[in-house]
C-alpha cells in the first residue's frame, strides 16, 4: 500500500499537493522560500545555531542529492504503542536533509471517542477494540504473555501511540540526529458535528503528583476535555467538560477501576460530564510533541514513559514549531519515532498528562556524521538538546541514562528513582558540559554563569524519570566577535 | 540626625529634590503622573490586581492623609546585620500609602572593598571593623555570647545586610502589607576611579549546589567580581575578574578557610585577580531584591538565609522594579526589612549567591486591614506572594512555615530539610489554594489548569528552606467578563 512515504512513489505528487493544501497561509513560509527545491540545508542555515558553518558543510557534501519530502500518516500500520525499540521494522527510510511529515496520535482519545476518534480512518484502525481483537494488539513494553496480562498484548508498561520509526539512511552510533520541528498543527476532528475543532483529554491520574495531596484525603481520577481550534485562528484552548473517572470495563471484559491502561474506551453512560467547567478560561496552546527521540541501544523493548539520552518523553512544552532537537544516535538508522502530541503543558505537567491532542508535524532530519563532529559543539553530545531561535536548553533527568546505569531491572527500578533534586543536579551537570564544550568556558566561569544567568525549570515530575530542564540565553553571547 | 525619613522632617524637601534629581528621565514615569501628589492609591490602581476596586476603597478610606515620602539611608544605624526580628527598634515609621526609599547594602562588598566600599559613608560605617571593634556588631541570628563565637557578635547564622525595619502605623497581625516596588537601581561606587559603574560580586561558595560535583572532586571556592553600569544605559552586566578564596585572617585574628562569615574584608595582597574571565558574556541585569519581607512572631531572632511564610530571602529575581509583594503581617507595625540586594540571578542561584550588588529601592507600602479582606483575593493569604503586569506567582518551600512546623531547633533543623521535590509540593498546595480562592475553581479546576497552564521553576537550591515558584499568566482569564 502507498501511503506516500516515499518521493519515487508515483503518487507523490498528489500526496504533496495536499500537504501544502492542508497548510494555511500563515503556515506556509518555508515552502514559500522556495525551501524544498534549494535543498533545504543551507536555507535553513541563519542565525545562530549549534551546528557551525564548517559542520553544515561537511553535513551538507555529504547530501546526496535534492532533499526529498515524505508524509507517513497514522494508522494501525505505522504506529508502535507504549515503547522504542530496535527491533521495529521501519516505516518509511529518509535520507539526510528530507522533510518528512508525520501524523500522530494522542493514546488519550478513548475519552472521548466521538470527538477524537470517529470518523478518523487512520485513528479508527489505531483504536478498534472487539471483544476478538485490537487493531494494535501489543500496548507497552513489557510481556506479552497472556498469563502475565489478561488477554494478551503488553503489560500495560509504557503508554504513548508512537508513529514510526523513521529510519535514517547511513545514520549509526555516535552520529548525531538534527531534528528540526517546521511544523505542528493540531488533528481535526473527522466527526463532521465538530468540524475546525480539534479536542485534546487531560486526565488528572493516579500517577499525578498532586494525587496523594487531595483536599479532604481524596483519591478520584478526574478526565477533562479541552476544545482547540483546528484552524490556526485561535491561540487558547478550553475546557467542554469533565468527568470522574469510573471503573470501566473494557471490549475484553476486564475491569478498570483507576486509568491503568492507555486506550480504555470511556463509556459516557457510565460517567457525569459537567459542563460547567472552567469557563472563561482561556489556555494559551503550546503546541509540541511530548515523546520525540531515538531507539536505544541497551534494551529490546524500552518502556516509553521514562526520558532518556535519546530523548523520548521529554514532556518540555518548548519541543514545538520552530524548535530544533539534537540527539545521540544510538542504533543503526537512527529510528526515530514521535508521539504523546500535546496541544499545552505547564513545567512540571503536574496532575499527570497535557491537553492531550492529536497533532501532525513536518521535520527536516538532518545526520550528523560522527567523524564530522571533532570541534565543534556538538561533539560529545551524549544527551538530548534543544536549541530554539533564543534558547539553549539541556534536559537533566533524575538518572541521565537510567537503561545502562540501573542494570537489568532498570525499567522497573526507574520509577523509583524519581526526584526533582536528582533531576536538578544532571541538568546542572549538563549545563556546566554545555558551557565548557560548546562556548569554551573553563568550569569557574560555567558555574558562576549558571547562577546568575541560567533558569532551571522543573520540566515533568509525571514520567518515573523526573526532569529539570536549564536555559541559557543566546543574548549572554552577544558581545563575542 | 536627619535620615530624611519624615516628610515633617526640615531637611524634606531638599531631600525630595535630591530623590528626584537621583532618578534619570526614564525612571521617573511615577512621579511625572503626579502619583505622590494624587495620594499615590488612585493612581496605581489600573490593570488586573489582587486589590479589588472594593478592598482598593476600603483601604483608600483608612488613608490619614495625602501620601508622604520618606528616605532610608542605609548605615550602620539603619541596618541589622543577617536576621529579622520583632525585637528591634524601628528606623522609620510611616503610614499605609507612604513611599519610602530604602538603600540596601550587598553583605559581599567586602570580597572588593575599593570597588564597592570605598568612599562610601553609609557602607564604610557599616564594614568598619578593626581589631577593636566592628561598625556593626552582633551579625546573624546566632548567640552573642564571646563564648560561642570568637570576640562575641553573633554566631554567623544569617547572613544578609538588612536595612530597617520599618514600621507601618497601624499594621497588626492578620493584616496584608502589599509592597510596590516603584523603582530598583544600582548605587554606583563612590570611588572616583569607578564613577559611573556599580559592582557587585558572584561567589561559588561551599553552600551552592555545585560544591560536592567539581570536577576532579576539588572543593573551591571561587569570587567573580561584575560590572554594572549605574546609569542605566546598558542592560547587561560584565564579568571583571575572578579569584580562588584563599584563608583570610579577619581583624579580629581569626582565620576563614572557607566563606564561613558575611563581611571578612578580603586581602587582595593574598588572593590571584584572573581577570580573562567571561570575555565577551554579557548578562542580562534583572535587579531586585534577594531580601525582603516582615518579621515574623514566631522566634525574636530568625536567621535571614531561609525564606518563610513572611516572605525574606526568597531569591526570585521578578521581584524587582514593577512588581508587587503581599505578605501576611505578623507582628504589630509589620517590620518590613530589605537586603541581599542582587543587580542578576538565574533561577535556582545554583552556585550559592548571585550578582550580589548594592541597590536602592523606591516602594510604596499599602496596608490592607484583615476586617476588610473578607470575600477578596487576600483572604487567607498566608504566604508571600508576587503580582508583576502580567503574571501571578506563589512561592513553595520545602517547610512552609518551618518556624512553626519544626519545634524549638527550627533554625538549624530547617537545613537538613532541602528539598527541591518537597518545596513543588508546597507550590503546588499553594497555587491550588490560590486558583480556588482568587480565582474561585473547584480543585478539579485549579489541578488540571495547574497540570496545563502553570509553570513551576526552581527559584533556589541554596537557602537552607530550598524553593519552587509557581507561575499563572492573567491572560490565562483574559475570556472572563
Amino acid at each position: 500500500m502507498c501511503r506516500g512515504d516515499d518521493v519515487h512513489c508515483p503518487h507523490f505528487e498528489a500526496h504533496y499537493k495536499a500537504f501544502r493544501e492542508d497548510l494555511n497561509p500563515e503556515r506556509r513560509s518555508f515552502l514559500k522560500s522556495g525551501f524544498l527545491a534549494a535543498g533545504g540545508l543551507a536555507a535553513f542555515a541563519g542565525g545562530a545555531r549549534l551546528v557551525t558553518p564548517a559542520l553544515a558543510q561537511a553535513t551538507a557534501a555529504r547530501q546526496r542529492g535534492p532533499a526529498s519530502y515524505h508524509h507517513l500518516p497514522a494508522n494501525a500500520e505505522t504506529v508502535h504503542w507504549g515503547y522504542f525499540s530496535k527491533k521495529l521494522k521501519p516505516r518509511i527510510e529518509i535520507d539526510s536533509g528530507d522533510i518528512v511529515t508525520i501524523e500522530t496520535l494522542t493514546h488519550h482519545a478513548a475519552d472521548d471517542l466521538e470527538r477524537m476518534v470517529k470518523g478518523d480512518e487512520g485513528a479508527e484502525s489505531v483504536y478498534e477494540w472487539t471483544k476478538d481483537k485490537k487493531g494494535v494488539d501489543r500496548r507497552g513494553a513489557g510481556s506479552t504473555d497472556p498469563a502475565v496480562y489478561k488477554k494478551g498484548s503488553g503489560d500495560g508498561q509504557g503508554v504513548h501511540i508512537m508513529t514510526g520509526p523513521v529510519y535514517v539512511r547511513g545514520a549509526e552510533p555516535g552520529d548525531v540526529l538534527e531534528v528540526r520541528i517546521l511544523d505542528c498543527v493540531p488533528r481535526p476532528s473527522a466527526n463532521p458535528e465538530f468540524a475546525g475543532k480539534a479536542f485534546g483529554s487531560n486526565a488528572a491520574a493516579w500517577w499525578g503528583f498532586h494525587y496523594n495531596h487531595l483536599l479532604g484525603g481524596d483519591k478520584r481520577e478526574v478526565i477533562t476535555i479541552y476544545e482547540v481550534d483546528a484552524t490556526g485562528g485561535k491561540s487558547w484552548a478550553e475546557a467542554v467538560y469533565n468527568f470522574k473517572w469510573t471503573p470501566q470495563t473494557d471490549p475484553f471484559g476486564v475491569v478498570h477501576p483507576t486509568i491503568d491502561y492507555p486506550g480504555v474506551p470511556v463509556n459516557h453512560s457510565t460517567v457525569t460530564r459537567n459542563f460547567d467547567v472552567l469557563k472563561g478560561v482561556r489556555v494559551p496552546i503550546r503546541p509540541h510533541f511530548g515523546t520525540l527521540g531515538l531507539a536505544p541501544t541497551e534494551a529490546d523493548y524500552v518502556d516509553s514513559i521514562p526520558p532518556s539520552y535519546t530523548g523520548g518523553n521529554i514532556d518540555n512544552w518548548r519541543i514545538g514549531k520552530g524548535a530544533t532537537m539534537y540527539y545521540p544516535v544510538s542504533v543503526d538508522g537512527a529510528l526515530l519515532s514521535v508521539g504523546d502530541p500535546h496541544a499545552s503543558q505547564g513545567d512540571s505537567e503536574l496532575c499527570g498528562t497535557a491537553i492531550e491532542c492529536s497533532l501532525t508535524g513536518t521535520f527536516q532530519l538532518i545526520l550528523h556524521k560522527k567523524a564530522d563532529l571533532a570541534g565543534t559543539p556538538l561533539e560529545e553530545l551524549g544527551y538530548p538538546m534543544l536549541e530554539t531561535q533564543t534558547e539553549w536548553v539541556v534536559h537533566g533527568f533524575s538518572v541521565g541514562n537510567y537503561l545502562a546505569e540501573l542494570g537489568a531491572n532498570a525499567q522497573s527500578d526507574i520509577y523509583s528513582k524519581s526526584s526533582v533534586d536528582l533531576a536538578l543536579q544532571d541538568a546542572f551537570k549538563k549545563m556546566r558540559h554545555f558551557l565548557m564544550t560548546t562556548k569554551g568556558l573553563t568550569e569557574d566561569e560555567a558555574i558562576s554563569l549558571i547562577s546568575i544567568g541560567v533558569d532551571f525549570g522543573v520540566t515533568q515530575v509525571v514520567d518515573g524519570n523526573w526532569g529539570v530542564h536549564g536555559i541559557v540565553k543566546k543574548d549572554l553571547f552577544s558581545g563575542r566577535a
